[in-house]
């Protein structure tokens, strides 16, 4: 198995990207890696590391670097040697199974639409991160790929986030929920509604709508909505968490008595931080690309680019890409059209 | 000034909005009631409370309640012997200043279009509740009155909004900031960017677009977005707290040491959920209705009402609904259409 790597993508590039690759390396033993960034760079970086099994390491030089803030189409199409195009393009030419990178958003998604490409028949990639709750995780998707959507993109984001879920986390028959502001069948906006009865139409274990206050609840693994409301729900729980957790800072240091209390409380917050913490769950897979595109956080350290390798073993292991590609050419076309519309 | 009060609606209804309603009478002297309800049930909780000066109370007898089970359109049309169209009915004939209602959101939306009626020129009604952050609370709408919105309705949202924040909430020049999936102006959905034009040509103080992250950072006064994100932003936060209290809860539970700390830390948690409780600040208005119509939260309690009497003088009080008026007539009809669309 191959794993490309932006080793030149994330705010804390490349140190902590080559840092997570080297842990990874020595953890598992069943994969090899390509890094795509500045061939120097790399080799200083990879020389701080010992006990590494070089022979698993290769390097393709491609020392520009996109950045968050340049237009990705733009970025894209003209940084051929930027380290992400780089990566990009051995995935295209399938010479690595997988690609993680922790670079801008937008060029991770634009790069693997115009370069890897949509599996045959999936209308739109989705970015699908798993969400952390109280009791188990969720598959959130889209979360920013596509600000406008159709019915029949969130019809595909169901079954291609329940096949995901099913096949590189092992749940079985995962329930599926679609994003409204109503419970019931006949409530939301004109996309939700057209939208819930092409699900019904699929082989998804469909829960039906899940209103806001659910999210998070831990009750459905899979929850389906355009990319705009995902992005939005995604960002607002990482506010809110920071936001709840600074005024409980300020109230618990307002006096000597919570101050003492804070204290003994500490691995407590500490442990409700780490559940809360995304990261801890490796990147968003791209779902829909042909082939494995996990976007791993910018923000991300060492500790998450070796969950992002854990994650993308699990994904080529899986054959996911084959399974989503088997479950979108089964839809009939006469179950992605909503009656009077 | 006459406050006509839904006494039939909400979750603790009748018991605990007369307990509300006695509270705010003998507090505020500036103003009398009209209860709508079954007259015999709304004597028997007036009677259990002492020192009410009954001369600035009257009752209007509509024993039929709403639920919030029913289809508003319907219930509306058929049950016109209802605590709630009869209040909507006092409102429409102008022998009320202001309308509060905890009962079915949708009923109270339903009423206030079909009955009250718009402002002249406003396109559609937003919801628009008080929501709480660590430093200063902000104004939220649409929260779900339209899932679905049009350029134009979001830029009379921010209009609204921004002359409710000034004029009611006493916030002089407020920022007004617009939900969208990215900062800089060219990125989102069709939706957002027509909007940002749209808003960009009012003169109330535009900030730009918010990601997911900011809206709950106090940075802004005033959030504008469609009723179908504003409703799960709205919902998701309430869940997610919850879910996170509930987190930190079992935590806090799992040892001794954190369970001693947990007591000391007692009043700081209060605090916090206290800060992040929006029935302190009242009720949502419903902005755009020609007349003062709050929606207090289903489960209101006394104190709840007592709140969103206080908010339905200081509406009274400031002549908002005619400065709303004011605002969406002067917006030159050139400036409601985006170019190239």
């Amino acid at each position: 198995m191959k794993i490309v790597i932006d080793a030149y993508g994330g705010d804390n590039a490349p140190h902590a990207i080559i840092e997570g690759v080297c842990l990874a390396l020595k953890k598992w033993n069943d994969f090899s890696v390509i890094l795509t960034g500045d061939e120097t760079g790399i080799e200083n970086e990879l020389k701080k590391h010992e006990g590494v099994d070089t022979g698993r390491v290769s390097i393709v030089h491609a020392p520009e670097i996109i950045t968050c803030d340049e237009k990705p189409t733009i970025a894209i199409k003209k940084k051929k040697n930027s380290s992400l195009v780089a990566a990009m393009e051995i995935m295209s030419r399938h010479e690595a199974d997988c690609l993680i990178s922790a670079g801008s958003t937008g060029a991770v998604l634009t790069g693997a639409t115009l370069i890897v490409r949509r599996i045959p028949g999936v209308k739109r990639p989705a970015l699908a991160p798993i969400m952390p709750t109280g009791t188990k995780p969720f598959l959130l998707l889209d979360c920013g790929a596509n600000a406008d959507c159709k019915p029949e993109y969130l019809q595909q984001f169901a079954i291609m986030g329940s096949t995901y879920m099913q096949n590189v986390m092992g749940i079985y028959n995962p329930s599926v929920a679609l994003v409204n502001n109503g419970e019931e069948k006949s409530k939301g906006s004109e996309l939700a509604k057209a939208s819930y009865e092409l699900i019904s139409k699929t082989d998804v274990c469909f829960a039906g709508n899940c209103e806001g206050r659910e999210i998070f609840s831990g009750k459905y693994d899979v929850i389906v909505t355009d990319g705009f409301t995902g992005n939005v729900i995604l960002k607002e729980a990482e506010g809110f968490a920071m936001e709840l957790f600074k005024m409980l800072k300020n109230e618990l240091l307002s006096s000597f008595k919570s101050k003492l209390g804070a204290v003994l409380c500490k691995s407590a917050f500490k442990s409700v931080k780490k559940l809360m913490d995304y990261t801890e769950y490796g990147g968003a897979p791209l779902l829909g690309i042909n082939g494995g595109i996990i976007k791993a956080h910018g923000s991300s350290d060492a500790k998450a680019i070796v969950s992002a390798v854990l994650q993308a073993r699990r994904y080529v292991n899986s054959g996911v890409t084959e399974k989503i590609a088997k479950s979108i050419a089964s839809i009939p076309a006469e179950d992605t059209v909503v009656e009077g519309l």
